[in-house]
Formats: C-alpha cells, sequence, structure tokens
C-alpha cells in the first residue's frame, strides 16, 4: 500500500515527539534496488523553506533512493541553522541506514521534507531519535504508516495505487490547507517499479503535476514547503511505454489531488471549475483560478447560493480573451448564466450536495481546464485561526 | 454635509422601494453652478455593469452635472434590456430636473451609478417614482440622505467634508464587501465648488483614488460597478492652488476609504500593511496586497495569532526584488522576524485591539505604499453566505 506497494521499496512512519499530540510524525522511504531513478518538483515561493533548498540539489543527481519527511515543523524561515539541521538530517539518515547494513548510502541520496508550523527550529535531538526508531521499521508494508506520519491538520491518510502494464505505481501526500500550489503541492512521495530513467522521470513528473496538483486551489495560499518526488527502481523489470507510463502517473497524482481536495481544512464543497471555449490554456487556468480565489463565491457556496453573479465578476478581472456578452455559466447542469446575462432559472440549481460542478464556456477558442478548490466556511476559519495556539 | 457641504450642490435620498427592507435605495446629486467640471474612474471589471458603461461615456464630456444612484440592485451582467434601463434613467432624471424649471438638462449630463445583487433587473416603474420624488425633494441639506439611500450592507454612512483655501470638498461613498478596487471602489461622489476644469479635475481624482481606494483590499474580490465620480461648480469662486487642491482631495478619499474598511463585511481587525524598502512603488503595492489577500494570514489575525509565517509565505509568491534572507517584519511594533528567520519573541505581540499594523521591510529599496485589508472572520463567511437568499 502506499509508497511500499510497487516492488523493491521499504518505508516506516513513527512518533518521535516532534508533535506535541504524539502522533507519528517521522516517515522514511527508501529505494531498494536495483536500479535508483528520481525526480521531484517544488514550491515556487521565494521563501522556499531549508528542505525544499537541500532536495532542489539532490534532484540534480537523478539517483536518490531516500526520502525522509517529518511533520511537527516546516523548517521554513529558519535561516542557515534550519538549513544546518536538514542536512544533519540527511547525514544521519545516510549513516544510520549504513550501519544497519541496509547498503551504502550518502546525504547526497536523500531528499528532505518537513511540515508544520514555519518560523520554528526542529527538535533535532527528537528528530534524531525518530529517525533511528525510523530505520530500525523498516518493511516493506510500511507503507500506511509512512502516510500517517506526515499527516497535519489532515484528517484521513491519502495513498494511492496504480498497477501498469507490468509495473507498479504507489504514492502518499499530505495536505488540507496552505493549499495552492505553484508547481507542486505539500508533500508527496511516489514510487514505483518500473525501469524508466531519471531524466523521463522528471519531465513525466513534471507534466503530471502541471495537470493535476497545480490544478488544485483549495484556499489560495501557496506553502514554503510544496514538494512532488518520485522514485523509480526497476525492481519489477518493465520498460513501460512512455506514453502509457504517463498516463498512469497522472491518474496517480489525480487520485492524490482529489484526495488532498476532500480533506481540505473546514471545507463543505468539493468545486469543479471548468472553464471551456478558451483561447489558449493559460487563460482556462487563469479564468479558473480567479473564480477559485474568490472569497465571496466560495462562500456563496458554503451558502449554498447559486450566485453565478459572484462568478462573473471573477471572471472580468482577468486578462484572458473574451467577449462579456458571450460566456456562459453553468452550475450543476443548469445554465443560469447565458450572454454574459440571466440565463435558467437560478432556484432550479440544488448544491445540497458536497460536490459542486461549475462550467464557464468563454466561446473564445477550443481551449480548456479544470481549476479544483472548497468552499469558504465557518470552519475553515475556525481552524485556521486557531491553528498556532 | 457630504456631497452638500460645498456650495452650489443639491441632494437628495428617498425610498423606491427597490430594498425589500423598505430603506432609502435612490440617490440624487445636482450641481447648480454656475461652471459644471466632472471627473470618473471606474473598476477596470471585464462584466462592468450597465451604469459603468453608460458613465464611462459620460465622463468623456467632461461637464456632467447630475449623478443618479440606486442601491438594490447593481444592474450588471443584464445585457442589452440593463443598458436600456440605465439609459431610460438617465433620461428620466434630465427630463424631470428640465420639467421642475431647474434648468435645461440632457441625460448627456447625467452619471448614472447602482449597487446592489449582480444579474437582475431593475424595477424601472419603482426607479421612476423614486426619482420624481428624489427631484422634489432635492435641497442643499440633501447630502445625508442621498450618502443613507446608497447604502447596502453597510451599517454606517460614510461620509467626509474638507475646507480647502477659500472653497470645500465634500464627499459620500458605499461599500463594505465586494472591496479590492481595480480604478477607484464601489460607489462614492465628491464634489467641491472650487473653480476647476475637467481635465486637471481628472487627472487629480486618478491620483487620489490609486492612493487610497486602490490600496483598499478588503475581501481580493472587484465589483462590476466601482465608480468615484467628482463634480466641480466653482460656487466659491476660487481657483485653488493645483498642489494644494490635489492634497486636499487626496485626503477627502483617504477618510472614505477608511470608512469603506472600519465598516467590511464581519470585519474585527484593521489591518495597515505597510511595505518599506521595495525597489519600485509598483513592488511595495504587489507585496502588500497579496498579504492582504491571504486566507491564512487574515484568519490569524481574526485569531489574534502573530504567525508571521503565513506573511512569509504570501510575500514569497510575488515577483517583486528582494532577498528572502534580508526581510524583516513587524506586527504591531514587535520584529517578530528578522532577515528571513525568527526575530523578537512573537508573545510580545498584542493583537487584541481592532487597529493592526503591519511592516514589512524587503532591504531592497527606497519605495513603500500601504494596503489596508480585514480579516477573515466567522461574521464575513456568515454574511456572505446568506447574501442573496
Amino acid at each position: 500500500m502506499s509508497v511500499t506497494q510497487a516492488q523493491g521499496f521499504t518505508a516506516a512512519g513513527v512518533a518521535a515527539g516532534l508533535k506535541s499530540s504524539g502522533a507519528k510524525d517521522v516517515s522514511l522511504v527508501v529505494n531498494t534496488g536495483p536500479k535508483a531513478a528520481s525526480a521531484a518538483v517544488f514550491t515556487t515561493n521565494k521563501f522556499a523553506a531549508a528542505p525544499v533548498i537541500w532536495s532542489r540539489q539532490i534532484r540534480l543527481g537523478g539517483d536518490a533512493r531516500v526520502v525522509v519527511l517529518n511533520s511537527g515543523g516546516a523548517n521554513a524561515c529558519t535561516g542557515p541553522p534550519g538549513f544546518a539541521d536538514t542536512h544533519a538530517t540527511a547525514e544521519l539518515v545516510a549513516a544510520g541506514l549504513t550501519a544497519r547494513e541496509l547498503g551504502e548510502f550518502g546525504a547526497g541520496e536523500v531528499f528532505v521534507c518537513s511540515t508544520g508550523l514555519i518560523g520554528e527550529r526542529l527538535d533535532m535531538a527528537a528528530l534524531g531519535k525518530g529517525i533511528d526508531l525510523a530505520i530500525s521499521r523498516l518493511a516493506p508494508t510500511g507503507g500506511v504508516d509512512a502516510a500517517d506520519a506526515i499527516m497535519t491538520t489532515d484528517t484521513q491518510r491519502k495513498i494511492s495505487e496504480l498497477r501498469g502494464d507490468g509495473y507498479t505505481i504507489g504514492g502518499m501526500a499530505k495536505g488540507a490547507g496552505m493549499l495552492a500550489p505553484g508547481m507542486a503541492t505539500m508533500l508527496s512521495v511516489i514510487t514505483t517499479d518500473a525501469d524508466i530513467d531519471s531524466e523521463f522521470l522528471q519531465h513525466a513528473l513534471e507534466f503530471a503535476t502541471s495537470q493535476t496538483f497545480d490544478r488544485l486551489d483549495s484556499d489560495g495560499c501557496m506553502s514554503t514547503n510544496d514538494t512532488v518526488i518520485l522514485l523509480a527502481n526497476a525492481a519489477s523489470g518493465a520498460s513501460p511505454d512512455p506514453k502509457e507510463f504517463q498516463e498512469a502517473l497522472t491518474r496517480v497524482c489525480e487520485d492524490l489531488a482529489q484526495q488532498l481536495m476532500a480533506d481540505a481544512e473546514g471545507s463543505t464543497k468539493e468545486i469543479h471549475i471548468e472553464v471551456t471555449g478558451a483561447s489558449c490554456e493559460s487563460d482556462a487556468v487563469q479564468v479558473g483560478r480567479s473564480v477559485s480565489r474568490s472569497n465571496l463565491f466560495k462562500c456563496a457556496m458554503f451558502g449554498e447560493d447559486p450566485n453565478w453573479g459572484r462568478i462573473l465578476s471573477a471572471v472580468g478581472t482577468t486578462s484572458a480573451i473574451f467577449a462579456a456578452y458571450e460566456v456562459d455559466v453553468s452550475i450543476n447542469g443548469v445554465k443560469i448564466c447565458i450572454g454574459g446575462g440571466v440565463g435558467e432559472d437560478r432556484s432550479a440549481v440544488d448544491l445540497s450536495q458536497r460536490r459542486v460542478d461549475v462550467l464557464i464556456d468563454l466561446h473564445a477558442g477550443v481551449h480548456q481546464a479544470i481549476i479544483r478548490t472548497n468552499d469558504l466556511s465557518i470552519g475553515y476559519v475556525v481552524e485556521n485561526s486557531e491553528y498556532s495556539t
């Protein structure tokens, strides 16, 4: 299950005391071979956390075999001392794995991810003990524990598996707030036993995340720690068709992104905003994202009010090409706005279910995109006004 | 008071039945001379409402003498029939004023403004009766009634007056939600008895709004109806120094913008985000606006939690020039972030008052800007999830 669904991976998730709740907070994922290829995408936030700065360098090698992740602290905005902590974490993991004769590991093969409050140093003594414990518990069945140990405000673990043509892809993710990825989202580790080189792996991951995690905009806030890592080890012996692998990987990312949306902080609605008839894909994305970031639209969805004026007012702030008098908007199949004006009866819109489908047709071209978001609820405000206290 | 503080203006505010509450909903402001100069700025939203499309044309004349405003309906996204309603409104006003022998008026001298729900046609029969009633009640003391009649979710009327060197400026505004103006904000009418031509009037108004209303970003949502109109009539006989008039006008706009922030829907905090050390003014504005639009930051303010990581994560999403390890952040005078990392003790920050001052120093130049916003409260969500139902 999770990151150990594919052959040739071990994982563990343990409680190191970084979370005051005593819940699991250190995850470890290890590629046991035979080969090692890796890829990763990261947040574009300029205040990238220390582990992001570290892992960007690790990615360049293309052969990393290990991911260590902690919750209970983001190690972001912690300066050079925080970066030294991340470096020390990778050294501890490499030395520990080597000491237990699990192979010869160097710190340069170890991705590091952290999540939690920004601006606090990690308790390195606790983290060190947690790493030792995690190494001792590494197992081909450890994927679920690993997924549990990266949760913060998540109420559900997020895992996914997919069986390809002779190979397997599995993954885990975390994320419930600060959920508007710029190049990736929150933390996710995906593994596969397919035989793929790191160059193609990187291309495949960039495409898959651009179509999935990057199209999720739950609360408009981009994290300092967003990271998606993909490890491949060829343990299945299968060398998949690149197109088929790309599709499979995109489906796994899609599944994980859906789970993130389903568990978004305080959400009562999962809103799919499909923009069609755009003159280019980036116009479609821009329009969808603008609507997904309108607090007034999101409040209306929470109130189950088909207030399409708030959709148009958000569309109207974009630089997308369209004629205002041609835009149609449907909510859950009812075309309540036709040609930029009043359409079908708004009372026909049923918003009682959790899933909401918004369709915006710009009538300006043939391109489309889907952006996923959530409503803005009282629960979101309550949860995020009490987060660090 | 309000738009009748300056000499040579009459105004009225009456109840026409457009609002289901029976409250006042039609305002009229008339310049009684001797001269007539006018200026206006409008929303940049591509779904500009019918009255905005109309009033943009009126502005080009530079000699409009009348403003008619209604609450109880935005007349936005109503297509050609909605535009015909706006045109008819201006004709009704001009004909009514002429019939009552208040002068010779043409529809081309009448600005029209509307505010309320998007996507609904106005009740023109009710509006017509309201216009007749308003004309009959026009008085040099009508400024307060006029200010009351444009309120929607506002809980307080917004008026301002300023005495210049031999002349007076007075104004009114409305706005409590969809409050993130692109070129102006919501509805505001300002009058002066100074002797100023419409060309300078337009320049002065554009500068004043760019520094005041445009720096207010309460909820990130740009309205389809934002309009600020300025009328001048030379009734005082004073021809002010342009620089002095510019400063006076900016102060009136500033005062009205402050009142908008103070009455923002559901707000419990008024947050002044000052960005200094920017390499250019637009960088400072971009950084301030990014923070003002972070729901996580706004929730933290509601929860009185000095969570500076949420400020940095918002700053980090901008294209502004700065080095992450040089950025300082203070909240209410406590420098809780120094050099992009942990600074003074966060527990020293007192957030119990309504006013919050955030200072972000980018250390990248000499430019600065202030963006004003509010917190994201349970009250905001409640109010905006129940608005149109």
